[in-house]
């Protein structure tokens, strides 16, 4: 019975799991630089939990589940609800800030197709119990880190920055009631995505009166935050978060990352919870979907029941991100290669059993070593060791019964005589 | 709104993510240094998938779920169907023998109780296309190379082994048709964690004819390899099985492993897909369950429609290790401390600029570096950075107008005066 995966799955064998290893090493060997420690969830929470406060889309697209007991449950669709449970519950003992990050694997019941998968790997980065914007920045900074390591420059990316407190005010000057602010950030959030004309249908259905709409049409096509002054009268609100906007920039740019960034403010995010400063990032060149994007999400902890604490981070999934750095061929350039420090044969059937004892005492001294299970032909077994890009070759032929080894350099070819006491004695101890 | 964690899942917070790392890393390293390449599949599979020969008990806790087409799914409760279906879908360009392994996410709808949870974490290696006894050595070396390397010696743990081929051998001489043969296993596999009278119970349920209930019963109670031959006469594939048993033993001696390991005719193996070695490694001190187990499933790739392809692996979990190695106090030995290069104070508000730009700067060096957001006085700052357990404090003061930094090493206590343009220009480069 021939049974095929599901589709919108991956299936990671060994090349692809190497690349998969290589992303996920990069984003916890960044996270932990930037004092960040990490945490995890479980697979599956409660239903109700991803219904609060994650957004119409995401919502839709959960897989759920019932437990034996009939309880409602469904796979994680995005870890940040987890994130807020479980820092509800230890609140009172976590000293803060709290400084997190997370590698979820996270599943969408989406139409599968290039870069948006059912199932995929997520960065998170959150910074809990810090209003200042310079936890925003930080966020920022700890994704532009790792982005710039693995090669990305300012040519290849772009940060895009706005802020939902200065949306929010502007719109409410205009007229907007805040009852009406949600479902207008849905529409505004697919402003890039959709041709003008599309734009402007989805817009009149939300937006009635067109006045106000026309002045969301000339908001929305601003291009830098001087505009916006120029544009219209600034309420307190609205000013302060202009100001702050300001100084995420300058922070951006004292941290050293500020040409990766700029000001946008077609950015609106499509989840509900957002409440301040909101971010995604860009490939310049393609039309591939953000490759991460996050924001300050100040309410969630106390909509999920905990005290009033603010909070900022994003998410960077493992998908668009993989294949923009196969597109630029940063994966192929920087993939480590494993190369076995022994491969270990014989010239004899009957010192096999020599060799097995060889290859394990090199295992346990933290060295990888290989062998050949069928012990064939000397030259077959030298093929195999070059096949797996063994760095040495340990040859156990006749000098055995002098108690010595033949050890062969793979790269340059040079052999010589060890005497195995020796060899064992002067192992290096591997670092773990 | 306050929703609790679903029952029998974890959160892990810092301290216990630190503790699965540490686990997890370690059978990755483990399982390289043997040889083995990771692989990894999708969380969720076709329900059907895990009714083909993963055995009752799993089939029973499987938590299942659809998809929009109504398509039946159940998340994973084991790795190894999903490695049959991936090898066979790529059996033709996959060279062998294969060596792999994975650490999967699991999930079990059991009750929740001590050492048995409804989401783990499982370490699974294995080898495919070798039908030699050698690979069951090898895998069980490799479960032994990591459980020597924590620290447990043959006092704390023993491999018990046994052979499903040698049992079905004289099983079937003693007049248990084949097909009878399953039902059996299962039954035999809970003889240890029953009282005896119980397991005679279901036995009986089982086998009718008293006579061959009694030689049952005998078969079992033996406690060498030796002892079956005199029991009984062995039929060929009997003998050979024996022998093979035999073989096995004296591997393990060859790899230094042989005092970990037992024969144990009790060894049975709840699935229903193993066809030869069996075995399970305990903790001998204790009530814990099997920490892990394995053995041989030769027919299982040509059930899931491929070739006729021989097969041996084992799997350990995380939960029962953990509690083990917690008990016999093995974590907190070995559980790496976390501790930040530096940590960036400031004398004077005015100088956090330089600070955030300084912090900065040795991230992008690839080194941990702190800071407060507060800039609070100097000696709370210092008090933090000695709490977080930092190497070094950088301490930005009046001596920065003349381009210096105050380093001060935290274990010592010794302060230096460095110049800065100095002091980033001999930053060690750090590895990857």
């Amino acid at each position: 019975m021939k049974i095929p995966p599901v589709k919108g799955m991956r299936d990671f064998y060994p090349a692809d799991m190497a690349v998969r290893n290589w992303m996920i090493d990069g984003w916890k060997r960044i996270s932990l630089r930037n004092g960040f420690e990490e945490y995890d969830g479980p697979i599956f929470e409660y239903l109700k939990m991803f219904q609060i406060k994650s957004g119409g889309e995401i919502v839709e697209q959960l897989f759920s589940l019932k437990d034996r007991g009939g309880r409602e449950l469904a796979i994680r669709p995005e870890i940040t609800p987890t994130l807020a449970r479980m820092i509800n519950q230890q609140i009172s003992s976590l000293p803060r800030p709290i400084k997190w990050f997370s590698v979820p694997r996270l599943c969408r019941a989406e139409r599968p197709q290039r870069g948006r998968l059912r199932e995929f790997f997520q960065w998170n980065v959150d910074i809990i119990g810090v209003d200042d914007v310079l936890a925003d920045a930080e966020t920022i900074f700890c994704a532009l880190d790792y982005l710039q390591e693995v090669g990305l420059t300012p040519n290849d990316i772009v940060v895009k920055i706005s802020s939902r407190k200065m949306l929010a005010a502007i719109l409410e000057s205009i007229g907007i009631p805040q009852g009406e602010l949600e479902p207008l950030y849905a529409v505004l959030d697919k402003r890039s995505r959709l041709p003008q004309e599309a734009f402007e249908e989805i817009l009149a259905k939300q937006v009635g009166d067109e006045n106000k709409r026309n002045k969301i049409m000339k908001l929305m096509a601003v291009e830098s935050i001087e505009q916006i002054s120029s544009l219209l009268e600034l309420s307190k609100t609205a000013q302060e978060s202009v100001d702050e906007l300001g100084r995420l920039f300058e922070l951006l740019d004292i941290m050293g990352v500020g040409d990766y960034c700029v000001f946008d403010i077609g950015i609106v995010r499509g989840l509900a919870y957002y409440t301040g400063i909101v971010y995604e990032i860009y490939d310049k060149g393609s039309e591939l979907r953000a490759i991460g994007g996050g924001g300050r999400y100040d309410d969630l902890l106390k909509q999920f029941g905990g005290p009033d604490i603010p909070a900022t981070g994003f998410g960077i999934g493992d998908c668009i991100l993989g294949i923009l750095l196969e597109e630029k061929g940063l994966v192929k350039k920087q993939l480590p290669i494993r190369q076995p420090d022994y491969f270990v044969a014989t010239t004899d059937k009957q010192l096999f059993q020599k060799a097995i004892e060889i290859m394990t005492k090199l295992r346990r001294a933290g060295l990888a070593a290989n062998f050949d299970y069928k012990s064939t032909n000397l030259s077959k077994q030298l093929k195999q060791a070059s096949a797996q890009k063994a760095q040495k070759c340990i040859i156990i032929g006749e000098e055995f019964n002098n108690n010595q080894l033949v050890v062969k350099d793979m790269a340059t070819g040079e052999q010589k005589l060890v005497d195995i006491n020796k060899f064992f004695a002067e192992l290096k101890p591997q670092s773990k």
